[in-house]
């Protein structure tokens, strides 16, 4: 039987956003943040952060399972892996294709942290946190790349040895740690900053092998948050990124001191590798799943836009339409197939996507999503960077002449409502946002090239041309 | 439990063989051919064509099911869709990379004449003649492209009324058939001969409207074999192409009489349509589980090529082994997915793959296959077309010198042995006939495409968009 | 010798301002504006139009010819056309990869209508507003884009005849035009407006076949801004787009009136055809010139950044390196070589860069651009869109967490100022301008390939191998 | 005045046949080769070598430069490369789409010995070499690459020392050599063999820095002849294949004593590199040049296969033939820029193409090449690799029923003869081999990219990139 949100233990949106005020330290252009629920642009995160329980409230069936939230539903299975996913894949549509990520990503990071403890001392702290964070349907971000100085460099070798964040003292009830991670999703607005390392690290590298999790709140956590998205929010012209915006930050841990039972690592440089691709593994398989309504707008866009301009029979254009159905089929069929494939965790029982699947579908979607945005752009043309204002489509003076001169095939109310959501998608900070996200969140292509050819077993393959060569 | 050869109505390799000794008119290189098992050329091909039932010897428990060969087994089901693409898959492997045919693409047809005849007169015809097939284990080929012409002409609008096959007079006890079709693979080696409409045709175009088998060894029907994999048959310099070989040929029927028994559909122009798509859907799905050993092969030799020439640790030779390696996966990945998202026809219970998803993936495999071969090519060298001959290897002289100057980082035996399958694969004339195999067997690039679109229901993605841009 | 400014016909930045304060009915975000130079947005966009007038200050080698601006200067040979190209491309990255444009297209329309009209009635038209232009150093836009409604449509099938400028009267001392133009550029900071149609029209269509010129504050005119580029003004996070703007308007003839000294075509269909191909002829080359800057930018970004983040030393990195060379310098060499194979009109004797290199430059350009900009993002990472606030950097409180963090194999001061400046002509708002304009500006990527073809002389490809089949 | 090959210091085609006869150590297929121009297979060859001497009777204003062959005219200017260009890509297509290369690779060499040794002591004797050859007007075959056994190596740590070409002994009159090259083109059918260090040598390996010449017959020079072109001759199926073939050998150097004047380089490390580069710097050039012809086959033969088929309205036909337009052109204007940008050697005033413009011409070939083969496999039909016979075509009895079925657009002789021509260079050994040379031949893809990299002058971007920037 399907349990509703108020039968369950999960929070509702507005109990979500109450819980962000807190003493936080947040700076947002040059000043600091008192309340981030109220703050003009900063409010905007928090309420699109709310979507994740406002989506849980309308979609029971999908986002409760067990008495709490789906999200942190442990998968044992294909089929938990596939709701996972599903689950992703409707709460970003339902967030108008930017993910909410205040319990994707935490997850993720716990299902990592479970299977990479197992076995030992930390295991229980482990999940006595889950179990918190679960309980009591907590918003989690997770801070992982540190910002890393010289990329050429090991975190040893820096000019700063706080460039990875490290540990600078330890004590019999916890452990100070400092340093800077960037790109952390979202911190602004949720309740606890889970930390993990970004990368294998080499022995003598002890201090940097660390993992922990401390409340937002923490004295001594300090978010810089970016203001890339800052922007006119005039909601004609920017239909998804005026009301949709997701936080990063440069986290910064000015000496703070993390509790025992909360610190899941310290010191094993191995499962510090380990657990940076651990985490991974989950976070791709996420990072496609959220990718599918932005594909699937680009394909609807593309049709919608190609008969409001008349030209839906041209055949460029359907050429243009074909390739982006193949290539945003050929993502969600990847990455069903990733949970299918799935394989189960000997230690924990814990199921995980396929790393070889999951690294193709990543790869796919980063390495064709620039030439499928170049085909919509092409689709959609100029005016996309040439269209009137909002206050131009306001104004009783200058409405007419629009709706005269910029109708298509359909009227220009239609066209410019997809022409406009087509240039916050394709052109203007939100379309450079997923642009570059593309390339690099949840690892770059490099890196899932790598993993690809970590997780494929040549020796069958070889084993076969050797045989065709009669070897 | 599982059935052996010898307790299962199928056939060994030797009795198909004997089978193919008849009044067949084939024609070779000019030449009438009397014997096509004894002829030093079709004969390989012949053989070729018998490892479907030597596969099936060595593998009971995957080639035969419920007493007869598996290709004959009607898929009701995902897992049966599998099995066949495993079938199909290992098969070739086991011919090589090069697909044996003989059973694959005949009951493709059977299935699609089975599906589309249904509610029919002439459905009753069709099984019987399946299960006259089955129950004899009989070899089949399937003409189906006819000679077409002027391209940008039907039919009807021909200079030629032959150019597409037809029916020239209408008896009580048959009909009588003339015209040609190419890229008939097979046909001197097999038992029947399976002839389908290859598009849809307009009213007017009832004669063309034509679908039936005969025995390969009927009056009139004349087989005009292509030699374009006549070659130098030397096994050390080509170890795939020297022993395994298909024939195509150009097959006229010169006013053949098609006794009533054996007429499936005759006048039916939409039926003639439907049972074309039909055909490629099963086909496709059976044409990307083939390709499948052939791109392993492409990977494995990839490998082990960088391998033999010392290159493996190279940076950009590692970036095209993930790219061979990703191509292999999707193409795999996707047609098993194309199984497993199933669909049944609902008049008579039988599965197919999903058109789309098979689509997708026989158009990334087609899409992709000549860059994959220019990568296979980069990490194996020139020697591919400068290497030594067969002879100068086996001579007592000669092979001390290629032993002491054509050793890479392993022996020159092995690295030559690479080095000849890849010239075999990636150069040679077999080279060429998967490389044009890859663009046009069982339908362009551009019908791919054409069917990914039929077969994508575009409204969820386009509601989406004008959700989100407020339509 | 070398003219100056001041020998010259040719006026200073401060003439040229000075000029646009007129009765232009200009419309931005809703509102009239009364003083295009003096109001905010608009003033940064006239200010950026009077770098040409800067330059030629500065570099009056390049900018002056013979007593007038170089821009005027018709050419006559190949040198010439290498001329205007190395004016255009120094421009441009005097002005900081955005073409300034106040004279480039107005030019390459004159040139275009005085080929087209020579021998014509209006020819002497032509050449007095030419010279009129010239000797007076005015500032040009050029209307050409039709807002076409219905794309699948020409323009006399239209419900609405005004959706190509058309005729609405004719009056013995000139026309009453009607209708609107879409994506013209620089039009509220320059002196002039001409008019051309915007493709091949049919015969019926005479009303539609029109070509004039206006002062931009002629009744009647009216200018809607797009606001595309209205965005934060921040110097440090938009270094380039905080102080470049170019503005396009929806430009509406609301029954203007021409003089007939200024109607430079009306009624005749062959020869608008014949004048839009022939602009764009001139307009291709005037692109790809500009173009150079930007693509030189997006390789010296690349190469700033692979030293600035530690890794240009990573094989990736300098594969996407060399490929971006090798974009820049195809696009490059290939314009360099258009105006070399420079052809001569018979009738005017101006010299015209070769259609076929031309457009080949500019498909070139148009087809990779996406990939090339993928290639900087890869390599300047995620800090692109996650990056600080220009309020951040600037705060005594923050900028030394920014310093310490995030510098990388240099300090933080230089890698911000390289990321933001990739922000800036990568992911922002500017960023999506270029994007969307490499697409559709002078000609889609498709009107290019048409123009290949039509340019392509294929006679002699076709009859060698043709020789070579023995035909 | 031109000058005609009798007055001239050239020698006839029957002149170079009768020089071919002599001792040389050739082997083919395991048989020692008698007489190279009475051979069946070598004879081929070495009457395709002969059309460089048959051009020039032909061609006498092109091929003949002051008295000489025109391949040995030293360039000093751009008008010199162009002609030398010129030169190269007519007298290949004269050739078929197959260089001849007697001439072209060895003085290609030669300028490259002449820049590198140019105030070194070996200077004079590379200037009487060079002399000889030209006054004898002799054909020449240049051997560089090692067999260089494991490639991650240099030739020092090889197992075996012999893997590069090196000196086993120094005499007072000459040098003694052992070691094998590879890919030598054409050495069983040229007078003289040019040797040259492959790659940059290191300190330590001053055995290996050698350059020499010997005439082919020397003894201890043993050629062992690929046999990749081997195949059957059918000019009707082959029409290009079966009249035009080069040879390229394993050139054994088994204890060879090279006489002191035909000792260009010895033990000079540093200029063994340099000239393994300056070589290249020609060569590239050369290839590029001799490209040409195959690239105008490809897109003729797609122009007119496509007329043949019906096809030619096609879109995406129309859309794939610019594709190919744009690729010939591109390589073409690449080369044609590198030429009128060249350089001239300070030391000697011989001038060299710039070497950045043509290895983004010969990456440009190699990069593109097997997706323009591609594209015409696609527009010529399965047909490429299921047609008829050469003996079915002239058989009294098939061939009607062929020209009946096989007609399309175009009668079927006109259509079968184009579709030979596209299976002999599309599908067939030939095909593989220019597939083969497209990416290794003249150096690889890799190669040019990285000479690419070397050659272009970074300073100028990463300065405008950092003004942008404000640093």
């Amino acid at each position: 039987m399907v349990q509703t949100t108020k039968e369950a233990c999960v929070r509702t949106a507005e109990q979500y956003l109450e819980g962000l005020r807190d003493a936080r330290e947040v700076y947002y252009r040059g000043e600091r943040v008192d309340d981030v629920v109220a703050h003009p642009e900063l409010g905007i995160a928090a309420r699109h952060g709310s979507l994740d329980f406002a989506f849980a409230e309308e979609n029971p069936e999908l986002a409760i399972a067990e008495g709490h939230s789906t999200y942190y539903h442990v998968p044992r299975s294909a089929a938990d892996l596939r709701r996972r996913s599903a689950l992703i894949e409707q709460a970003t549509a339902f967030a108008a294709t930017l993910v909410v990520l205040v319990k994707e990503i935490g997850t993720d990071a716990l299902f990592a942290l479970d299977r990479v403890t197992s076995g030992t001392d930390t295991h229980g702290r482990v999940e006595a946190y889950f179990e918190s964070c679960r309980d009591g349907d907590l918003a989690l971000a997770v801070a992982q790349t540190d910002v890393k100085g010289d990329r050429s460099k090991g975190p040893s070798a820096q000019a700063d040895p706080d460039l990875y964040v490290r540990v600078v003292e330890r004590r019999p009830d916890g452990v100070v740690v400092r340093g800077a991670k960037v790109h952390t999703s979202c911190t602004p607005n949720v309740d606890e900053l889970i930390v993990i390392p970004t990368r294998a690290l080499a022995e003598g590298e002890e201090d940097w092998a660390i993992a922990f999790a401390v409340p937002v709140a923490t004295p001594g956590v300090k978010l810089y948050c970016s203001d890339y998205l800052h922007a006119d929010a005039d909601p004609w012209t920017r239909p998804v990124s005026s009301k949709h915006k997701m936080i990063e930050t440069l986290t910064v841990f000015d000496d703070v001191f993390v509790p025992a039972e909360r610190v899941f690592l310290d010191g094993d440089t191995r499962r510090a590798g380990q657990l940076a691709l651990t985490f991974v593994e989950y976070h791709r398989f996420t990072a496609v799943s959220y990718k599918l309504p932005l594909v699937d707008a680009l394909v609807g866009l593309a049709l919608a836009l190609a008969e409001a301009n008349g030209i839906q029979r041209a055949s460029h254009v359907r050429d243009k339409l074909v390739a982006l159905v193949g290539y945003a089929e050929t993502v969600r069929g990847l990455i069903h197939l990733a949970a299918d494939r799935c394989r189960i965790d000997e230690a924990t029982g814990i199921a995980y996507p396929d790393p070889m699947t999951t690294n193709i579908a990543k790869w796919t979607f980063a390495r064709d999503y620039h030439a499928a945005v170049e085909k919509v752009i092409d689709i959609a043309g100029g005016l996309l960077v040439t269209g009137p204002a909002g206050d131009d489509w306001r104004s009783d003076e200058i409405r007419p002449v629009l709706e005269k001169y910029l109708a298509g095939a359909v009227p220009a109310a239609e066209r410019l409502a997809l022409m406009n959501l087509a240039s916050d998608l394709l052109a203007r900070e939100y379309a450079g946002y997923q642009s570059v996200l593309a390339v690099h969140a949840e690892g770059s292509l490099e890196a899932e090239k790598l993993m690809i050819a970590r997780s494929y077993d040549p020796a069958p393959a070889v084993a076969y041309a050797r045989k065709l060569a009669g070897l």
